[in-house]
Formats: structure tokens, sequence, C-alpha cells
């Protein structure tokens, strides 16, 4: 099969590699029918290794570079192994990348996205999703019902993130929520606010097109940080308090600042975006609105939710989909695209064929 | 009567001011026993203006400089304006600087501290406690019993803000706490967390006077962290977890980092120390980490609580105290003596005569 390959900075190649062999105890193969790049897969591509790892090999599964990329994908199952009774062949199914050990105190609790040891799909793993195979263990496989199509199946993984990120700031109906950054995350981020039953919904984000992206997706209003004051911006919205939850969906050295100031006193506000190094937040605006910031860390615990919603077609991924590439063209087409024309693009799916 | 009136950078006179009058309707005149130097009196004398209006009077006092300086104080009232009822003449009183509008959702529900419009005494009040007298709200006064002396009475304010930030960090018996910096807000909140059954309590500190103080308020480790690495540290302690709770009482560029990085994974962070700008923070360990960071501001509506504990003897304030001195000595023995001697001081308490 072929498949994308990080080797470096700027270095991914498509590659003919073996096929997976027939999964092992408790994983099954899965074939590939789309895969999203994401904000994460860009990051490796221009200032990686992030979480590649390059020296060492992985403590959980020994994996090292190069390895194959891409974990926001489904596909379906064609073979299982020894043991697997929660998927069967012929399933369609979304995966959930994080792979923890399942022998320590956060894996036995539900939280495997804190599991010190966790490898992932795509960064730390044997396979990458863009590819024409997997092989993954069956929990990290839930099942896409018919209303789901492939395409939308992709995007389960990064909607699963912001709907778990939304339940983390505890939303409650009819409250305001501001998104910072309005690229794939922050829209999908938007969407799950929506669904969530939240009033206003307020985009702070510098490209126009995204703007109107944003608007698309439901948002009740769009700010430009660059051209207006995003604090006046927001009291102006909300009768002078502020916002009560504060997304952070662009990992920009100021936007976490942003953020924060941008959050009524109490509110709280969620990261989400990728940030490559410490970077400035205003505390002492924390202490005097005693606000609250705290990270969420990928959708896992909330996928059956996230493909519920969209089964019932609440959240409108369609929008969100501005590519469709075949893997040959995945560093002109898809990668490069997103770094020379960010604005023209949220979601690039790639299909292996 | 003498005042302590701030006019500028460095520039704090003592100078023969008129005693207040008979206090208004809700106010009532206070002789002081004893004011402490806080954090924020120094950040004002060194760096200031920070919370001091200078070109604009204060909205709700219509107060700016020159103004009185002072807020950690206890004394006696001496008479009540009409219409008080919440103390009578003879009262030891520890007073709340915080004065809010008593118009707002915030202030109706409890929250005086987020009132958009609130002044503090010593800052933005007609009056401050590096004073012979002062007239307040009576809003502001907590009666002393007989058990707390005057000078545990002047440290209520700044022992409150730490119980009402352990309270905010949702501190469970037997967990890990985590002290970022020994200086007098740091010690209380060890004290804090100490008595509201804190398991380990480590403090992160270079100064080694200040270390050694840390220990005998209880605190069951001290780590340098110019000289060990304090995840290392932290780890060694904690087999591996980190600090459940970490209260940053630095305020130095560099703490806010630490301070994320040394919590567990779920760790909650409460942000005490004084921030003149922005500084950085490690957003990617607290997305990873599911870390929460969250601001407190001060110490209203726990009043009572510290007040019961240091009447118990569950608090050692006395151990903080490390100078006395009179009003005319304030500049000299006092805001220098904390600028050019930091290490060998903790708490300084001023007295009027």
């Amino acid at each position: 099969m072929k498949a994308a390959v990080w080797h470096g900075q700027r270095d991914v190649r498509v590659e003919e590699v073996p096929d997976p062999p027939s999964p092992p105890a408790g994983q099954v193969k899965v074939e590939i029918a789309a895969c999203g790049i994401c904000g994460t897969d860009l990051h490796e591509y221009l200032g990686g290794p992030v979480y590649i790892p390059v020296d060492t090999p992985h403590p959980l599964t020994g994996v090292k570079a190069p390895v194959m990329t891409g974990h926001e994908a489904a596909g379906r199952v064609v073979e299982v192994g020894p043991g697997v009774e929660r998927v069967k062949i012929g399933d369609r199914v979304a995966m959930c990348p994080i792979i923890g050990c399942l022998q320590c105190t956060w894996c036995k609790s539900g939280l495997m996205g804190l599991c010190p040891k966790s490898a992932y799909l795509g960064t730390s793993w044997h396979y990458g999703a863009f590819a024409g195979y997997v092989n993954v263990y069956d929990f990290m496989c839930y099942p896409l019902p018919p209303e789901v199509p492939d395409e939308l199946g992709a995007l389960v993984e990064p909607f699963a993130a912001t709907v778990r990120a939304i339940g983390q700031a505890n939303l409650k109906p009819g409250e305001t929520v501001a998104i910072v950054g309005a690229g794939p995350i922050g829209l999908m981020a938007l969407q799950a606010a929506i669904i969530a039953g939240a009033g206003q919904t307020v985009v702070f984000e510098p490209s126009a097109g995204r703007q109107q992206l944003a608007r698309q997706c439901g948002a009740t209003a769009t700010v430009d940080p660059l051209n207006r004051d995003p604090v006046q911006a927001i009291r102006d919205l909300t009768d002078g308090a502020g916002a009560d939850v504060v997304m952070e969906c662009a990992g920009h050295a100021s936007t976490g600042v942003l953020a924060g100031r941008v959050a009524r006193r109490k509110g709280r506000v969620v990261i989400m975006g990728v940030y490559e190094r410490p970077a400035p937040i205003d505390y002492t605006d924390l202490v005097f609105g005693e606000k609250t910031v705290l990270g969420s860390m990928g959708g896992y615990g909330v996928f059956e939710q996230a493909i519920g919603m969209i089964a019932e077609g609440k959240f409108h991924g369609e929008l969100l989909i501005t590519g469709r590439i075949p893997l040959t063209e995945i560093v002109s087409g898809g990668l490069e695209a997103l770094v020379k024309n960010k604005d023209a693009h949220a979601k690039i799916l790639v299909s292996p064929a």
C-alpha cells in the first residue's frame, strides 16, 4: 500500500510500504476511506517533531521516526484479530487515535488521554491513516451508523475533541460563547457550542473568508481582532459583561491573552490551540476576574455523542470540507496548500486511492 | 494625625493630615492598632501606579493620587455613623479593604471582589490604614474575639485571601499542595492548606531563609527551583504524579510556567501572585494534562472563617512577623527594608504611634 511517512521537517514522503499483517489479538485491520489533515499534522510538517519520537523509541509502542502519519480517519473493518468483540468485519468506523497503556490509574478511570505512556495513531503508532490500511486496537473503533457517510466519519475525531472541550467548560444553555480562531477546530467548537444551547456565539478571526464560514456555521457575530479592540467588541455585544465561555482555538502568541480578556468575570476559558512553546497569559486579569483557564485533551469518552450529533444532522461538517485530494497529492495539494493558502481552506480530506 | 501618602514611584511621604470627621451614615471611625506592609504596597512604591488612580478620579469614590495607603489593618471602633448596627464603639475589628458599589449583580450575589467599580482601602479610598484613624463602611469591619490580638488581627486580610484561594482550589484532605514562592502570601497559603488537611506540602523557594521559615510553618519539603529541576523534584516526592493543587504566590516571569508544570494531570493551579504585565504559561502542558488555572481575588466572604482559625490557634501568624516599626519609619524601615533585604523579612507591621 501507499502511505504518507514523516521523515523530518518539510519532509513527508508518499512511499510504498507493506500492507499491515493480519491483526494480532485485540486489534482490527481497517481499510481507510478518508483521513483529514489536522493542525497537528501541519505542526509536525512545519515545526516538528512535536509529538513524533525521533531519538528514543516510544515507551509504549517502540515506534520512532520515520512514522506513518494521519489520525482523523474513517474506514471499514476488513479483518479482526483474536478476541475482538467490539466490532466485526464490514463495520464502518471512526477511530480515536489515543492508545493508552490500559494499566495506569488514568486508563482504568476512563481518562486514557491522560495516560503518561499514551501513544497516538499517526505520530507514535506502527501505522498512520494517510494510507490504504491501518491495524488499530478495537477500543479505538467507533461504529458509524448509515446516516454518517465516510467523509463526516473522518470529522468525528476533531469534532469529538470540541464536544469534550465544551463539556469541560460546563457550558449552560443560553450562555455567550466566544471562539478565538475560526480554523477547523474553532468552527467545530462553534457548532458544538450551538448544539449545546449556546446563546450568542462570537468568533474572533482576522480572515474574512473564515469569518464568513463562521457565520455560515451559525456564529451570531464575527470580530476581526486586528481591526477592532476585542474586549470592547465583546462588551458591546454583552452589555459590558464579556463571554461566559471562551474557546481558544488559535494557538498564536497573542491569542491566549485575548481569550482570557474577553471572558467575563468568573468566566471559563478552554485551551484547544496547539502551542509549540509557552506563551503569555494575563495573570492579573485572571485574578481580578476570578477566571478559570483549563486545557482539554482529545475527544475520547464522547465519540458516541459526537457520532450521534452528526447522525441527527445537527453538525454541518460538510461546510468545513474545502478540499478532497488523493494520497499521492498530500504534500502539494494538502500540507503545502494549507501553508500557502490557509484562509481558503478549512478541512482537507485525503483518500488513499 | 500622621498618614503615609503615596505621591508617585518611590515617593511615599509621612504627612500630617486632618483626622477623619465624624463618620457619615453606614460608616465607622477606626483607630488603627497595626497595619501590615503588603506586596501590593511594595508594587505601588516600586512600580506604581498599579491600582492607584492618578489621572482620572476613581469612578466609585472620586479619589485620585495623592492617596493615603495601607489596607492590612486591625484597630478599634471609636465612633459610629448613623444607621450602623454591625459593630459598636469599642469593638476591635479587622478590615476587608474591598468597597463595592452595592448595586451590581456581583455585589448583590456575595462577590463584591468582582464588582467592576470596586474601590480599595489604601489605594482608591479617602483613607489608608498607615495612619492614626480611618473612616470605613461598617460592612468592611469584622469583630475580633479576645483570642486574636491586634497584631494577628492585622494579618486577617492576607490570611483570608489565602483561605479563599485554597477554597477556590477545592482542596481535599490528603492532597499534595505545592506552594510557589514563600513570601508572606505563600507562607499563609501553606498554613491555610495545612489547616484544610493537605497531605504533603512542598514549597518552591530559592531563598534559604524563607525555606527555613516554610519548614517552621509546616512544609513537609522545600525545593530551590534554581538549583533543582522542579518537575523532577515534585515527581520524586509524589511517586511521579505531581501536586494536586499548586498555589502560585510569587508573580515572577518564570513562576507561572513552573506552577503549571508541577501540577499533576487534572491538577488545579491557583494564581495569587501579583503580575505587573502578562507572563508566560505552558498552554500545551495545560492541554495534555487537562490542568486548570484559576485566579483568586481577595479574602472577602471568608473573614469569619479566617478569624476563627486564628482564634483556635491553628494559624501561626507570629512566625511571619519579622518587623515592627512606627509609621514615621515606614519608608526606611519598611518599604526600603523590604526592597533591600527581602529574604530577611516576611511581614512588617506598622503602628501609627
